[in-house]
């Protein structure tokens, strides 16, 4: 057993400056809740955004808010929100459609600045709908070629002068292992190429600095570590030295340069506005303003350290599974190289995640043996660590079918 | 003047079996809401649907809530439910991303099952976005011409066998004219073509009958006549006999026929799920979920009848006008031909409109000089309209600058 107590964790959340984040949040009683790297908790000013939304902005002003309500610009005004969470200047950022969707926008307007290369890379092991899209944006765009690659080795390897893009997820949405944006994105650029980075797993879980870093295009979902909501609107980034020559694909009105001139060609409208398209959800859009509310209380280093400190108790207190449960981590032990949550392996992952669930812990499960755990600094405690771990040790000690070592 | 009472109205309201609707919405008091067809107001269900979402699915459910609350499932049963209000099967609608997006997805489906046709058809008043997205999809499908032509003698001019696909919009979103979906979904048949229609100003409006007049592909919004709320996900159809070889082009993951399985290579869902792309705005779903309660209360075709019939009242009253202050009518005049709003043209549209939302009749305008006004009759009453007209007359009697005939 390890030497950390409960008590041990009580002290540390007493002394924590960040603990008072929590109350942002109404998590059930009882519940350890560490899939919120999968879809993060409501926030209270969520619901109270949405209800205003409904009642006053819908209710009373009704089409007049898209004007008086800013809805029209929210799509911009949100994305300048996310910005600073990401490293990007506001005008950068854009909210709206899926994460999906956008990978289509940006892997298409990239090929195009790159018109005379035909090779998109990205990482054999991505997440399916990065392959998936990417496979898409290629066919669309003439024809290009995708090369999923194993690993950074072999990435160098392939650089070369026909790749027009190389795309990856920077933290690695099942083993949690994060790639050096800093070092890639340089190396893609060296070979001429663009930079193209999911920040899915990222984005108010670990530093993300994507303008030092010379990133070109990025995208993001909202409904993680940023607790927007189910499903809520994703982001897209474009470096404003891009904006001038970019052409996304999907050109709708929204994007327009004069929407309600209702002309009947299209033209972009000028830096980030240009990848909006479509009428954006505006109700899901308050949900995520007002988990947005709750981040200009934050201050994101403070906070993604607390989230690494949590990672590492954690790893801590489930060390003795590790030699002896059957248990395998498959995290990244480094910080630095690790995202927000942690993976362990196990054949009796399936049963071992829902014995967790029947105990209160809910994390989740990825195919075939991976049980994966969100640690998200925003709302839990180091209790809840300890907790989470003495589930797994109680569990893994136990007779549970096909969860004991 | 007319000879129509605002008393004739009242006793109208009074007779009529559907004006218990309006109980399921709040409508400020004082005003006469003719924007509808451009932003519907909020049922009283919407509220407490996306309440429910977010304090009872999303707060206590939390993650598992995609299943337990079937949010996996929403696409495809709140397509279901709007199926009967376009004439289509439940397995033929599916609810996601805006009508934008869903128009690049249906052109580029309808082009790949004409991969020998390299033209695509549509009028040169149609929406924008129409216009940019079949450009866009004629661009990325292959180098495609896109042919806009001024009418309907015009398109069937143009019916050859180089044309994949016909998109028009049934209902034009300014003068409010309908197209003949039977006739021409039928002239494009013979001609070897498929046929998309564009159903934002028709569903909840008017009677669509998509398998009837077997239709290829369709799309709609659902936050105006359909009162879903600002910007809710729009709706696709596709008949169930082109769902073995259609192919769409936006392949997300929600669209992958085993999800969750994480397999590296796209197979897409059967059916019309293979239209799911990322995830989806589960607080904007519960919004419209609400909103297609109501509709179940509704007979449609009485329902279309009484719109019909409000918008003859509203011609009527206006007639004076239209011999003496100015004011031309630009909607057809035959119900069969139109959809469910008028529009007018004066020199001094804008002013008009404000002045009557300084009256509190609100409608909207449309550059040059239309006033364009959306008779919904899921909660309008015939005494809105008689208050509409009346104050469009005073109006045009008045000094308003710019306003005067």
């Amino acid at each position: 057993m390890t030497a950390v107590r409960r008590e041990d964790c009580e002290a540390r959340d007493a002394a924590d400056p960040l603990a008072p984040l929590r109350e942002f949040f109404e998590i059930p009683d009882g519940l350890t809740y560490l899939a919120g790297n999968s879809l993060g908790p409501p926030p209270l000013n969520s619901v109270a955004r949405v209800l205003a939304t409904l009642r006053t902005e819908w209710g009373e002003g009704l089409v007049r808010s898209w004007e008086a309500a800013d809805w029209w610009d929210k799509p911009v005004t949100l994305g300048g929100r996310i910005a600073p969470l990401v490293g990007a200047r506001p005008d950068e950022v854009l909210v709206g459609d899926s994460t999906s969707v956008n990978l289509f926008k940006v892997a298409v307007a990239a090929m195009r600045l790159r018109a005379d290369r035909r090779v998109i890379v990205t990482d054999r092991d991505n997440f399916p709908t990065d392959l998936y899209m990417l496979e898409a944006a290629a066919e669309l765009a003439g024809g290009a070629e995708v090369r999923r690659v194993d690993d950074a080795v072999a990435l160098a390897d392939c650089l070369d002068e026909s790749v027009a893009l190389v795309e990856l997820t920077h933290v690695d949405y099942r083993l949690s292992r994060r790639h050096p944006m800093d070092e890639i994105t340089r190396a893609v650029h060296d070979a001429g190429a663009l930079m193209v980075w999911d920040l899915a797993h990222s984005v108010g879980a670990v530093p993300v600095a994507l303008d030092d870093c010379d990133v070109d295009f990025a995208v993001g979902s909202t409904y993680k570590y940023l607790n927007g909501g189910p499903g809520s609107p994703a982001f897209v980034f474009a470096a404003a030295r891009l904006h001038e020559a970019m052409r996304q694909p999907l050109v709708g009105w929204h994007g327009h340069v004069r929407p309600f001139a209702f002309e009947p060609d299209y033209a972009p409208a000028p830096g980030i506005r240009q990848f909006a398209c479509g009428s954006p959800p505006i109700v899901a859009f308050a949900s995520l303003e007002g988990s947005l509310e709750v981040w200009q209380h934050v201050e994101p280093p403070a906070l993604f350290a607390k989230g690494q400190a949590l990672c590492d108790l954690f790893i801590e207190l489930v060390e003795p599974c590790l030699a002896a449960g059957g248990l395998e981590l498959v995290s990244p032990r480094d910080p630095a190289r690790r995202g927000s949550h942690v993976a362990l392996r196990h054949p009796g992952a399936l049963a071992i995640v829902d014995e967790l669930a029947r105990r209160g812990v809910l994390g989740d499960f990825r195919a075939p043996d991976i049980i994966r755990l969100g640690i998200a600094p925003l709302y839990l405690r180091y209790v809840d660590i300890w907790d989470a771990a003495a589930a797994i040790r109680a569990v893994l000690a136990s007779d549970v079918p096909g969860a004991g070592s």
